[in-house]
């Protein structure tokens, strides 16, 4: 019996990770959740799941639940999502926070020896180096998530990794794929939320429409791999079946498929190195999809992709700066503050303005991603009272 | 450096090896080669790599390279072949004849205890079981060649195999994939040695037209991969672009994918579990292929694939038939002597009139191969009588 971490339980990729579980109780148990905002949501998980710990956003909430559920211990708050991490009883963390919120607990998970199953990519952005050395120091397992790393582990399993060339992956090209740059001037947050092939989050969603989602995939890659950026390739594929795939000097290209369905990485996170049978599967008859389409990545089109690259290759705070900075915005073009182009605007701003700190650690790391929040917080503020 | 025999050098698995070897002077030695017919070809090898003894298809031709070349051993026949076979310094054995003369010399060198690189697919559906009983017997390696069992081979390593759900092999559907049975009825031997992908073998280029190729392939996966029929699935895809897959039960697809080259499975199978880079590899960008298509394998229009899971499916000596009758009808169509279609009506005959010996075993299994030859061969010089 495996026992979980589940942060991040309310949101997409949560509930995607409960629907595993609950599909084989004789495999998991969830010892621990966290949620934020939604305890409607965590009032039935509790019901559903009976876990020992549950850490909620906010202290109102946790109050709330234990006068609803006395013989469960409920936390609150960044503490609070650090005590669930770190749950004795647990093997392995299953981390589904989406944004830079995701960092700490995770490096306390790793200290605490727990199994990481990542799918918050903005830990790797924004400290992969001090992450990896962690992992390794610990001993840990780092298993992918995401659906293109999940992809890009699988590929990897058993081969020669000193015959690596490339690792692609694949990028659906988002919402606003066959529309110009000059289309996208007026295009609305409910435009932007109607993702061709997956069904997300909005900020992933929206990220994944500017190609941002895709860059922090490359760095995120870079780091859970140790593959230079120079040999990390994206390529547009517009059915999503095929989710990402290495190349050897050989010749040779080892790629995963299959559904669009996140309780597939989930799973093999979970069961890695084995595989588990997928209870009530989607869908996938090749045959019936019929056709798959490759296609090179535009970088002129999605300049916040060519920025990753950028950021990446500069390395030190930079990809927490790109990172920091598109959180801020995307949350703003979701609360209709900013428009849609502005969000490529004030990216790119805060990496131009960006000066690197001499002697660079973690702390240091975290305090430029606070710094950076809100400067473009503050950037955001004064446009609105501007107009 | 590994030390290799290559049987059947001057044909085109032959061709794309020694200039495997020719590119890896630094891994790979040709200590001995076989080869049928074209002693031209077969100086220029001895000319190129040197080996220390020479296999020729007839004894008139040992004695004239022996004229040629004192230093070199030869010898000729089907003992030439098993002494070229069991060479004593060889590491690995690569079979690279077509048909079912490749069973005697590949079953001698695994009681040899050489590795095999098995190119001639004849061997494992004459023989599957008593080969792979031999190969557990004598602990050697049985590496695939073709490039969709290597596809397979590649795409299982590190995987998790009590989870395997299918084998699903590809078919580029052959020469005569868009015409009509009716269209078939007037087709000549050079129409049908056109592939649309793969430049290989007068042989198995026929076969690939009447999709014997594939039955064969399937028949050789159930043995070499230990998968029943029901899980062994093929997949028309026109572009060979993906050279097979295999299906999860937990819903992931892996798949390998590469230019049409049969150097790389060659290269993988010599260099297994490293790979080696490829010396001058074929162009291949997915982008600009663009597009990948996959349909359903149509088994009515294609019987004689609906005929080799049904003769794979009885097992015992019905592959044999199968594969036996459809050697002598190939190489009568290619001789212009029978018209495509009866290929098929032969190939369908041969089988339903075969009953099942009790107590196979291979000596049995290899007269029944002899058997259905003559007889074949028979029906063949009767109808010709009757013209």
């Amino acid at each position: 019996m495996k026992k979980i971490a589940l942060l991040g339980a309310t949101g997409s990729v949560g509930a995607s990770t409960l629907d595993v579980l609950a599909n084989h109780p004789e495999k998991f148990t969830l010892s621990t959740f966290s949620f934020y905002n939604n305890i409607q949501k965590a009032r039935e998980i509790i019901q559903d799941f009976s876990p020992q710990l549950v850490a909620c956003g906010f202290l109102e909430q946790a109050m709330q639940l234990k006068r609803e559920f006395p013989k469960i211990t409920f936390t609150s708050g960044m503490e609070g999502l650090i005590q669930a991490a770190v749950f004795e009883e647990v093997d392995i963390v299953l981390t589904a926070i989406t944004g830079s919120i995701g960092l700490k607990p995770t490096l306390k998970a790793i200290e605490a020896r727990k199994d990481i199953a990542l799918a918050n990519k903005e830990t790797l952005v924004m400290a992969g180096k001090w992450i990896m050395e962690k992992v390794h120091e610990y001993g840990v397992k780092l298993l992918p998530v995401d659906s293109e790393h999940s992809a890009i582990f699988q590929c990897l399993q058993g081969q020669d990794a000193k015959a690596l060339k490339n690792l692609i992956i694949t990028a659906s090209g988002g919402s606003f794929r066959d529309k110009t740059r000059a289309e996208l001037v007026n295009v609305t947050v409910d435009e932007t939320l109607n993702h061709p092939n997956w069904s997300m989050g909005k900020k992933i969603t929206i990220d994944s429409s500017t190609m941002v989602n895709k860059g922090l995939e490359v760095i995120e890659a870079h780091f859970l791999f140790n593959v230079p950026y120079e040999n990390i390739q994206v390529i547009l594929h517009r059915q999503s079946i095929v989710h990402s795939m290495v190349e050897f000097k050989d010749g040779a290209y080892i790629a995963q498929l299959g559904a669009s369905d996140m309780r597939e990485p989930i799973l093999y996170a979970l069961t890695y190195p084995k595989r588990e049978v997928m209870i009530a599967p989607k869908a996938f008859d090749l045959a019936q999809i019929n056709t798959l389409q490759f296609e090179q990545m535009d970088f002129n089109r999605f300049p916040l992709i060519a920025l990753a690259y950028e950021v990446g290759k500069k390395g030190g705070s930079f990809p927490t700066v790109y990172n920091a900075a598109n959180e801020i915005v995307a949350n703003a073009f979701i609360a209709r503050k900013i428009s849609y182009l502005a969000i490529e605007e004030y990216v790119i701003k805060a990496v131009n303005e960006h000066q690197e700190m001499q002697e660079l650690n973690l702390e240091k790391i975290i305090e430029i991603d606070l710094a950076t929040r809100r400067k473009v917080t503050k950037w955001i503020k004064e446009m609105e009272e501007k107009l």
